[in-house]
């Protein structure tokens, strides 16, 4: 069977024109964002939202749940789209919705987006107090369910407590090392080996702020560090998490960084002069792109069978192994 | 394989011990009823509690979502457990959540529940005007998803609409026949001979108020009126849908009657001097009495096998045909 090609983030302005995009990149699989700030009544709208995509498109998309399902997009000339949270708000403070959430085909769940939660500390707090109570609690009732991990947004330590408590690999979808980029957002060399040690992954990001040199960040650049990861990480828990907003408005990314938790504007990681989506790099516009990181990884040193591995191989074992319950 | 035995409508106070009486009546199926005026996000926390006795009780229970999970619990010696709301207030104003519902593996819905409806008009309305503009939709898209239409508190004319406007056929699950008890909640031979010339199912219901005599009604004469049912409607078309609320507290019936649409006390069926729930026919207190409704079966004109049918085979074809998406 051929490799698949897997995309784990993307939160774009979606549409017809999108969908037909990633038949158009090969792209036989995208886990998507369906809530930052939602609470769990919200988030069922969004699923909603989902469901009409469906409905209207069922040429082009369709609900991914399992492993299984990346195949069948391979069979069918389709892409499994599959959901997930940035942050836990839509399971509110009830343990039970983990479970609901998950029979509603939640795939991931961050455990912060950026700020304290009741689970644990995202990357933007001054201190990090690890999981709190509820976290360690979920993360076991995830690990239960089959709900994967995902620390993209958090902490050092809440990310290397749960890396440690999770009794199944987690995940860092959409992030770059620390070494190459030193964003507040990107994970340092520490945590990626205690990540990718306990079977994780990774998934690297092409969003501008967390690329070497932004938007002006060239393909070679993002590959060789690549390279380097599969070199100090191992390439078979690499992948691409393009973290994707194609078409957004401004509004969006507003709405990313302060929800309902702030009345004054955060700019996360923009700035007062730069507050809105920056630009994609020119090698990186959309979903027709894939190939292009793929011919720029053939550049590398590693090998065919690396490449296609972290243009998707990898990603469809690690859904094979985290999305089924225990 | 053996004959499944299904019970179309229950809503005890759910416990070990039923669910061990359940097994111990040999109940293959059972459609329990998980909201009556709940909206949508109150509904999730009773599918909440289901997860929880799932969960400690996998050896006897287990969520049934399709007809193969019937043949699973015959397989397992488990009770496939099926989820219904009596009313439509789950799904609120909006039609998305049909879907939503569905997916969370609710499999039959009641259009009204004694009043009228956003949908359609109770049984205990003076005047039923049918269908609404979002029950037509609304019916149509349950079609689609594969959400039973159910119409056991429903108007005769709402019914017969219902009947005449679903591609599918519908099910009352939990009623008898006017013709043998002249209650409001009793359905006409008119509608009887819609519903099942159209492939659709009845249920009988054991619950006092639909039974001639009252709690006082005999085996005999509960059979008898099956007998007579299955001559004019064909035994194909007959099942079992005991209403047993079994260890209910009387405020059970309270929410039952008036939810929270009255501030004050409706009878609902029952009258003032006999407010509370009935005392069951002592034939049938809880699952363990299964039996003893096919016995009495047995003994009257209808085959074996027009027996095994009413007591789950005719209730399987129907789940077979009714749950999947068109």
């Amino acid at each position: 069977m051929k490799a698949p090609r897997i995309d784990s983030l993307q939160y774009a302005n979606f549409s017809e024109e999108i969908f037909r995009q990633m038949r158009a990149g090969g792209v036989d699989a995208v886990h998507v964002t369906i809530a930052y700030h939602e609470n769990f009544r919200e988030m069922v709208l969004n699923l909603e939202q989902w469901n009409r995509w469906f409905e209207a498109h069922p040429d082009l998309i369709f609900k991914g749940t399992s492993a299984a399902d990346v195949r069948r997009a391979q069979d069918t000339n389709r892409t499994a789209i599959f959901f997930g949270f940035q942050n836990p708000s839509p399971i509110e403070d009830d343990i039970g919705l983990v479970e609901i959430c998950h029979q509603l085909g939640i795939r991931f769940m961050q455990l912060t987006y950026n700020n304290q939660s009741l689970l644990a500390t995202g990357c933007y707090e001054a201190e990090d107090t690890g999981l709190t109570r509820m976290g360690r609690q979920v993360v076991r009732e995830m690990n239960r369910v089959g709900l994967v991990v995902d620390m993209s947004h958090s902490g050092e330590r809440s990310t290397l407590e749960a890396i440690d408590q999770s009794s199944r690999p987690i995940a860092i979808t959409h992030a770059n090392p620390h070494w190459w980029h030193a964003a507040l957002r990107n994970k340092s060399d520490t945590v990626f080996r205690a990540l990718t040690g306990s079977g994780g992954m990774l998934g690297f990001s092409v969003y501008p702020h967390h690329l070497q040199d932004g938007s002006a960040c060239t393909l070679e650049s993002f590959c060789s560090m690549i390279e380097e990861a599969a070199g100090r990480y191992g390439a078979a828990h690499l992948g691409i998490g393009t973290d994707l907003c194609q078409d957004q408005p401004d509004s969006v990314v507003e709405w990313m960084r302060v929800g309902r938790w702030s009345k004054v504007i955060d700019y996360g990681e923009g700035s007062a002069s730069n507050a809105g989506f920056p630009p994609m790099p020119d090698w990186f516009k959309d979903n027709r792109d894939f190939g292009r990181i793929r011919n720029g990884l053939l550049q590398t040193s590693l090998t065919q069978a690396e490449v296609e591995g972290i243009m998707g191989g990898n990603w469809l074992r690690f859904f094979e192994e985290g999305f089924e319950p225990l």
